[in-house]
């Protein structure tokens, strides 16, 4: 065993910024901003609003109790069978709590001072200091209490995972155009196999090319063909630059809801570093991992349970045993500080959100700051003070808390990091009952589709076996799926599903696997409609496996475009 | 007199778009949404986490009336003494509606359902459907209701202005960097001689150039050395492409607070069309126009009064008599479609809200459209709700609104366009007499600095008579320039105000002309500390023309530089 080495500083990876990034200054007027604090200045340097023009005295939100929803176990190593599947769960909202945001709050400590004079005034393109401080103290100690490198990482908010990306692409690569730049100089982003798409198809008019790598039930393949170290070593630069940057999303992998463990991190990380690729990692799932699937399912189907469960030992504990149970990011093995993590508040509070924040070492921070400033500035103060007050609560010093009785202050407090912890691990709860409502067991063992159940986040990834269609050998494949989307979406089956060539990051892969999957969220539907739809889905492909003759593939199709 | 033409189509301004933004698509995700809205469907497509897990059961303000502030006269033709000028404005906070934005609306109408599950859902890029809705109406009919071309302009929500300011370069430049590109290749942006420059700055890494234009009292001058016209017949190709960009604050010009008038605008507007310029007007201070100043401020002087004011007349009238009496938009004259137009919500409401919205030609819009999918994706639903809440309101078919007696039902609706007007009408009303407060009249006919009153917004622009200090022989103008700028820190004066530099477009123009203004803000201070405040400059600036040694100079800077 090595002796343990003290934590080394992150590499510098300047190389990776793009020209734009790099010629990067910070906003000039910035500099007048520690001036703001001399004690009675009169700042007339500003543009600022006065905040007794603004129209909004309080802000205020009727918000649960961090214990509303309830956690499902972390280590269910014994349980065979589906959680809470006979009850549906009703939130209680009667036991809630009243958050206020004043327009001036008494308290003089910034990290404290949630109020509306603060909130709704131009702030700091990190975030409001109470908001950010909380955030930081929660990715850096509870989320990520093992970044190896010296002093941990920085965080900045961000405008949710989407704006996030949006600014991290915006770091790393510079734009290409065909027929006008250098093939030499064409930049590449690695990605999985079956992937999210809205970000890279976006990054594409940018000139980036789309580089897939292989994927097993658990995520990208380190080694193989089409595995990552295959790419990597076998890159022809006559097509471009070896890809310097990899997306990644690990936790209920988007759409095939796999979960990438600790060890196959490790190896996928030791390429990336041996090949100098940066990794972005996309995680708004992280909370969401079922740890009760491996066991449900091979009772289910009737297997063997599975042994060894994988293990994520990492020297340091968070001190809440959920977080300790999850698989870890990839920031928590990252020497050389070439992770970029993006977090999102958008499945743990609501996406309206647009709320979320980026992890990673402070040089890459500083430099995705500066393009915050020249871009989104801030995330709106609405959300960052109703998101702080939830998170932090109210502070004794106000005048409206010490008007309260005992019971009614208590109710007032924040939910602090126990809270939130505890809200997550609810949320975990809730969203891993409602997946196992799912109710095709059965139909998995027919010949007509199949699937894993999803270790992680909200999808359900179903392969279609087309090929046992009756009318296969007729009709090809593709437009045999094209056609079963749209009778997924007529009576009585009533069904929208994702395609899977939506999830294809090249026109091969759609062409060639893309039409045989269908993406099922079982997220968004209430409760009760999980099974109903589930059943719906079941029933569907039994009757279109027993259309026999062209003509009513083509009746389906014609509906369709009537429509 | 030429015969009324019907209207025209706008032009086509596709040349304009840059590489990348020519290349974008649309989210392939989002065609299914046509398919969210039959009845029954069992939506398993989207990964949408369940309204149900929101944390949040209601948003919730108290907010002003919107007849808070006392509007000033839009005509004061006769005015000649200061406004308001011995009692403080205290705002009335008890006369407030308490708003609430409930978990689950009523009402099916997509177009006022302001509710949680709609806004803190994923959302429409261009806006959630009521406050869009409201936005869109209230740019093309109430604001801009002469558009010229045929069906007008379209709006999208941003986040605020240096978010709009951002995409627009984003669609209207390609990156350029030099040593690796052609000259010939680079693009320029023109603007203002002194110029709000932090939009513009965060561009520069971009390779965009920036090309002042020479102003006077009213704004760019279209004619005359340094002129537009000037400046766009002999541009020289060898130092880059022709500007095809023009970034203008026309209003309350930050940091002149000059006001354009229309004759001039028509006159900057021909020679954009001449020359193929697109018009990106900044116009957070719409609103904020000072038509008592040119009144008051020859009063003060002891001038005659001026005649003929400027008038505005367009052919179609908003409803509104105070909007029909500010110096319209670019876009009421914008017979080509090349304005393209960035509103905020950061004066009328707050900063911190980062909501705003650009109008333009719809084939610009679709664009700007196509580049928040890959980046902000949305404002945030937290302020949308709580900014639809104020304008729209509650709606009758909420169960809690009819719990409430009459009275109360009242108090709980929303502005409406009128009230918003009537809200902007009362701030327009708060900042001019505001700005009034500030007891300079007599010293501006001292050598030692001058200014106009601003005709709009928040700033004065003050230029300083260095040459007449005692030590103007012996000490450089920026050197003494700078020194005063710490003086004024210092006790007992204790100011902080935005030197000229920052407003510089060029280093040329910093050096030369920068170093003898100041820009000095009276919107932020309290509104008793606006006469302090002036009180206190015209003193430092006495007493500092009293220094006649180099060493109380150096002095000065020590101890800033302990500082």
């Amino acid at each position: 065993m090595a002796a343990p080495t003290s934590p080394q500083p992150p590499l510098d990876f300047s190389h990776h910024f793009s020209r734009v990034t790099k010629g990067r200054q910070a906003n000039s007027l910035k500099k007048f901003y520690r001036f703001f604090a001399i004690p009675g200045i009169g700042n007339l340097a500003g543009g600022l609003p006065n905040a007794t023009f603004f129209p909004y005295d309080t802000l205020e939100a009727q918000t649960a109790r961090p214990d509303r929803w309830q956690p499902s176990p972390n280590e269910p190593s014994n349980i065979t069978r589906k959680l809470d599947s006979t009850s549906l769960e009703t939130p209680d909202t009667s036991a809630a709590s009243h958050i206020t945001v004043p327009h001036l709050a008494a308290v003089t400590d910034p990290l404290q001072k949630i109020d509306l004079t603060t909130f709704l005034q131009y702030g700091l393109v990190e975030g409001y200091p109470p908001l950010f401080s909380f955030v930081r103290q929660f990715a850096r100690e509870t989320l990520h209490p093992n970044v190896p490198y010296l002093n941990g990482p920085e965080v900045i908010l961000s405008c949710g995972n989407t704006d996030g990306y949006s600014k991290v692409i915006q770091a790393f690569t510079n734009e290409w155009t065909p027929g006008r730049d250098w093939v030499r100089e064409r930049e590449s982003i690695l990605c999985e196999e079956f992937a999210y798409l809205s970000g890279i198809q976006a990054s594409q008019p940018k000139g980036l090319q789309v580089v897939p790598v292989k994927i097993d039930t658990q995520g990208m393949l380190p080694s193989g063909p089409g595995g990552l170290e295959d790419i990597l070593a076998n890159w022809d630069e006559r097509t471009g630059k070896r890809p310097h940057l990899m997306y990644t999303v690990t936790i209920g992998q988007n759409p095939t809801g796999s979960l990438l463990p600790l060890q196959r991190r490790k190896e996928l990380y030791a390429i990336c570093s041996k090949y100098d690729v940066l990794i972005i990692e996309d995680d708004p799932y992280f909370c969401l991992q079922y740890p009760s699937v491996p066991n449900l399912e091979a009772a289910a189907r009737g297997v063997p349970l599975p042994r060894d469960p994988e293990v994520h030992t990492l020297p340091k504990k968070s001190g809440f045993p959920f977080i300790d149970s999850l698989v870890p990011s990839y920031l928590q093995i990252d020497t050389d500080g070439r992770v970029i993590r993006l977090d999102t508040f958008s499945k743990t509070i609501a996406p309206g959100c647009r709320l979320g924040w980026i992890t990673a070492q402070p040089a890459i921070i500083e430099r995705i700051l500066r393009i915050t400033e020249a871009s989104t500035a801030q995330p709106s103060g609405f959300v960052q003070a109703m998101v702080a007050e939830l998170l932090i609560g109210d502070q004794p010093a106000k005048v409206e808390f010490m008007r309260k009785n005992r019971a009614e202050q208590k109710a007032f407090r924040g939910w602090k990091v126990d809270g939130w912890v505890r809200w997550i691990e609810g949320l975990r709860g809730s969203y891993e009952r409602r997946m196992t409502r799912i109710d095709w067991a059965v139909i998995s063992k027919t010949e007509m589709y199949n699937f894993d159940w999803p270790r992680g986040g909200m999808f359900v990834w179903v392969r279609m076996c087309f090929d046992s269609h009756p009318l296969a050998s007729q009709v090809p494949g593709p437009e045999i799926s094209s056609t079963f989307w749209v009778y997924l979406t007529q009576e009585p089956n009533l069904l929208l599903v994702a395609p899977g060539q939506t999830f294809c990051p090249t026109p091969e892969i759609a062409a060639e696997e893309g039409w045989k999957f269908f993406r099922l969220c079982f997220a968004a539907v209430e409760e009760k409609d999980v099974e109903l739809c589930s059943e719906r889905f079941a029933h569907a492909v039994a009757t279109f496996w027993t259309i026999k003759s062209k003509k009513e593939l083509e009746d389906i199709n014609d509906g369709f475009y009537d429509g």
